[in-house]
């Protein structure tokens, strides 16, 4: 499998995919075009919850892998994506208090896989990552990810603060990484918990951190500014366990 | 600063780098050719201990950022090597025990920059890496350390199990990293100690395994083989920092 397989072009070959029920990261209409086959596209990207960019034709042409977009272009996932009614109720059959990673606009497709990779060796029951302004699963994820795809589900979610309120209604804790936090090994980590991780600049965005019950901070011992996100991600899972087997 | 610029070709300019004394980390000369402004380059690339490939014409044409090799390409490392020497002596100087991590063949420039931040901000002395079957400190490992090879020394060795023995001598301990070996948890990693990460594939080789006074394992809860191993280093180091802060 690689990128291009994953790309798909013309607006017959488009609209089949979404009415197949493949599953779509992203949609490329060109910016205007407003007629009834481009509508119907439309329809079913929004059905689905694809998210859909006006672009201009030179962009599209520009993307284009056979030159024939009539003016639309969709990227399928590598794979399919995941309900968190899954994750929760693999905890339950595992008779293990649910551990999720909640991936706050993870943009590098390297730290994506590596990430989806730690929670499967961490015993995560799964990741969840938003639609908007975030890497999905794509060809290069699943690459890195080591197989990992094959057993740890990956759903995409709307709102992550939304969905993380839902998901404290059912028990669920919050515990999100930034540097003022206090110290991981001085917070109590057991129980059921969501770790958050946020974006490779930026960090937790203000309202997910907010929902957090606890702020961790990793300790820094150097000059530099932070970890990379796969590799923060990592210590901060393993502490999870770390604490899980005492 | 890009990969271009690392790149020197021409028999002058290599020679001149050379005798600059500029750190130089690979070194392609046209196979078969044996004349004398080329046994001069060979002969300073030696004292250097700069790896030498011998190489078809076709495969110099296409390394060729000019097209003007004249039988002879060099690659200039984007950063300055450090001494195993001034780790020592850094640690000494803040009163901490010495930390050092010990790369057994990574090959990938972005594990090898997300190791060396990893270092950093894990408060280690240094990194040691081997001169041969190792990505060196080329550009895209200069930008994935995020900055941290302004602060964090880099030393590159001919033998590192050599090199491991010599510092045992001066009171240092070695763990490697494992699946076979002892849960991390259950390890006194505190004191000197020297972490060595394995290649991506193949892990930690036999003789520096051998040299290892433990052998430590990440606890895995999955289904595939191993973390990315920026990530298992990432895990290692802090399992070594939270034991010092006991």
């Amino acid at each position: 499998m690689n990128d291009q397989e994953l790309t798909i072009e013309g607006r017959n070959a488009v609209l089949e995919a979404f009415r197949a029920g493949r599953p779509m990261d992203k949609l490329l209409i060109l910016d205007g075009c407003r007629d009834s086959p481009i509508q119907s596209i439309i329809r079913e990207a929004r059905k689905q919850e694809t998210i859909i960019q006006y672009v201009s034709r030179e962009r599209l042409d520009q993307m284009s892998p056979g030159g024939k977009h009539q003016g639309v272009i969709a990227y399928g996932a590598a794979y399919a994506y995941a309900e968190i009614e899954d994750m929760l109720r693999a905890a339950r059959e595992k008779n293990e208090p649910p551990f999720l990673l909640l991936l706050d606009g993870i943009e590098d497709p390297h730290n994506l896989g590596a990430i989806i990779r730690t929670a499967n060796l961490a015993g995560a029951h799964g990741v969840i990552i938003p639609k908007r302004r975030a890497v999905g699963l794509t060809a290069v994820v699943a690459k890195v990810s080591a197989g990992a795809l094959n057993y740890t589900p990956v759903a995409k979610v709307t709102n992550l603060a939304q969905t993380m309120e839902e998901l404290k209604e059912q028990g669920m804790w919050f515990v999100c990484a930034d540097m003022n936090g206090e110290s991981m090994y001085r917070l109590d980590l057991r129980g059921p918990i969501g770790l958050v991780i946020g974006n490779e600049g930026e960090g937790v965005g203000k309202r997910v951190k907010e929902t957090c019950d606890m702020v961790a901070s990793i300790p820094m011992h150097g000059q530099i500014e932070s970890l990379n996100a796969s590799v923060a991600a990592g210590v901060l899972a393993y502490e999870i366990v770390r604490q899980r087997l005492l």
